[in-house]
């Protein structure tokens, strides 16, 4: 049998594995999967591609063909017990005669759970939680999504380094470099849907796509994944959004989420809610999204917006670009927060930090677990 | 003759040097040497340590001795020609039979150079240049000092991520951690002056005095460089600072700013200078601050007196502790700098970053060249 620090060594690159998948494997997880043959050395690997592809188990077992009799399989999330759009994992990794499998993090999702018991049942044992931080980490999104049925939320600003948005006037272009907006558009293609505000909407009328990097504003638009596109969502309690607005046009499709009794003649994919203070109740609205398979929800634009979903602890995730340069006056990033004296703060840990061009990109997260709210 | 690569290499060994005497040379620059011998082999090294000792070459010089004869020497600032508390270092070169000297940055003043054309007077090669721009970042603060005749100011400011220094009420204890407070100790008392508005005198009334790092509130306070202790600066253009106000106890000297007009009664140690928009003319305080041998200012405390700075662009570095939280509201870190609309934003470049215990430090510079104003 391995010893731990095999067990991690493995789990280590299974996680790595998983990683290819982000971005396309929405609404299933990412997963990563080595399988050793029975001597101790590599015989296959594998990882979930995209919703509908192989689980990462089929493709690592596939690889290693018969080398797997006898071998151990490391799998970043528990392997699934149904037949869904593909066949149980666990009677897979049975048939090929896996003799041991290592789990990083098990399953929350009732319906796929079960793949350790049945291996366990049938003589197999099963050792759970090797590197399970890490493989919690690269599954953020969908771990929120399953444990609490709803979106995960990304919250992105770019500012300066005094924390503003936009000048005195307004005027807010380009706060951060070409090489920093490059990025925020590969984060948004990666997202199930962008959410802004109506304030956003009215302000810069924004088209809310991902588009490709380095494209104009007026080409190169659309589409960024094969066959998908983020969802744009506009939160716009009263249903104010004009019906020219850009985020109205036919190039993806768009969810208008407004107060269930919104007086509002607005003719568009209409999502009525709660009211909650002074907007919208948000966790109704990530449900909402959840149960139209949104994962993860990219929120941009709008301090007032930002705010409500930080103050009701609803970013999973926070994305900052932060420029080298001062301001003094002008918006701030992020509005009312729900805080009046400082016991009450938003504390949050930074898991990364790099140079972005010349501007600053930082990832930071709540202290509380993730896909486990307070 | 040494290559270029040869060239760069040493002289990286007399920045490094020349960096050992960082917050005990003032008012002198900080300043490294490396000696080779005729052979190319390294003979001595050495860098200026405190006011009042040897200068970096003398200390090179001697270690090297007799191997010093028709070698090459390194310098990081072009030699003194003048005899002051020491010799001049050109003579002291020519003496010891030093066949080439290599200088990264000129000496820009007046009395001192000079050092440079001698040895050339001599028969010495002098090259210069190398490494020059690493060399004036290394000596920043002097050579701000030694080519404006002004002060250098390092603005230091803790705030959340979206830029905010307290919370709505004005409770602001602890934003960021002991170690990042801790590292600010010792950044203070490297300065030859700490500067605070009376905005910061009255809401806060801080001692302004450099602590050793892990010291309590009450204990552990004064002087922390061997028989200097930087200077109190208070910005109180109507001279308002109370009496009893810590600033002006006696374990450190204080000199209050007011305006020349001020009507006060205070009793302190009083530069009065002329009137700027809402406040006082900071260019002429950092005149008299030079004037006074201030060759490094540490600027803390209080968002309207840093956006003065800021403004008339005389934050000269910006250090900020930037703490993993969110607030939302509250006391932004910077208040208003001069700046209307996008195109007048303060441009700086991030010339350092890293994690001190949760938080984030960054070093950031204007984008107009050290020292050279726009």
């Amino acid at each position: 049998m391995e010893t731990p620090e095999q067990d991690a060594a493995h789990m280590a690159r299974a996680i790595e594995l998983a990683g290819r998948g982000h971005g396309t494997t929405s609404p299933n997880p990412v997963v990563g999967c080595v399988v050793l043959d029975a001597a101790g050395q590599v015989a296959g690997e594998g990882f979930h591609a995209y919703a509908g592809g192989p689980h990462a188990e089929i493709v690592a077992l596939a690889q290693a063909g018969e080398r797997a009799r006898g071998g151990t399989a490391y799998v970043t999330l528990e392997p699934c017990d149904h037949t869904g759009r593909t066949g149980p994992c666990s009677r897979a990794l049975l048939d090929a005669g896996i003799a041991r499998v290592v789990i990083a993090v098990a399953d929350p999702n009732p319906e796929a759970a079960g793949g350790a018991a049945r291996l366990r049942a049938h003589g197999v044992p099963v050792t759970n939680g090797v590197l399970a931080g890490a493989a919690e980490r690269g599954n953020e999104e969908w771990l929120t999504y399953a444990r609490l049925g709803r979106s995960h939320v990304t919250w992105k600003f770019a500012a300066t380094l005094d924390g503003r948005s936009a000048a005195e006037d307004g005027t807010s272009q380009w706060i951060t470099s070409p090489e920093a907006r490059a990025d925020v558009h590969r984060m948004r293609a990666a997202a199930d849907a962008i959410v802004a505000g109506i304030g956003t909407v009215l302000a810069d009328d924004p088209s809310l796509t991902a588009r490709a990097p380095g494209a104009g504003r007026d080409e190169g638009d659309g589409p960024a994944r094969d066959g998908r596109t983020p969802l744009r969502v506009v939160i716009d309690t009263e249903g104010r959004t004009p019906q020219h607005a850009r985020v109205l046009d036919d190039r993806a499709p768009t969810l208008v989420a407004v107060a269930d009794d919104a007086r509002t003649g607005l003719k568009a994919d209409l999502l009525r809610l709660p009211r909650h203070e002074d907007g919208l109740d948000l966790r109704a609205l990530l449900r909402e999204l959840a149960a139209r398979e949104v994962v993860g929800a990219f929120l941009e634009g709008g301090p007032t917006l930002a705010g409500s979903f930080v103050g009701q602890g609803l970013a999973d995730r926070v994305l900052a670009y932060v420029a080298p340069a001062l301001l003094g006056s002008g918006s701030a990033a992020l509005g009312a927060a729900g805080v009046g004296t400082i016991g009450e703060i938003h504390r949050l840990t930074f898991d990364d930090f790099s140079l972005i061009g010349p501007d600053l990109r930082l990832i930071a997260r709540p202290v509380h677990p993730l896909g486990r709210e307070q």
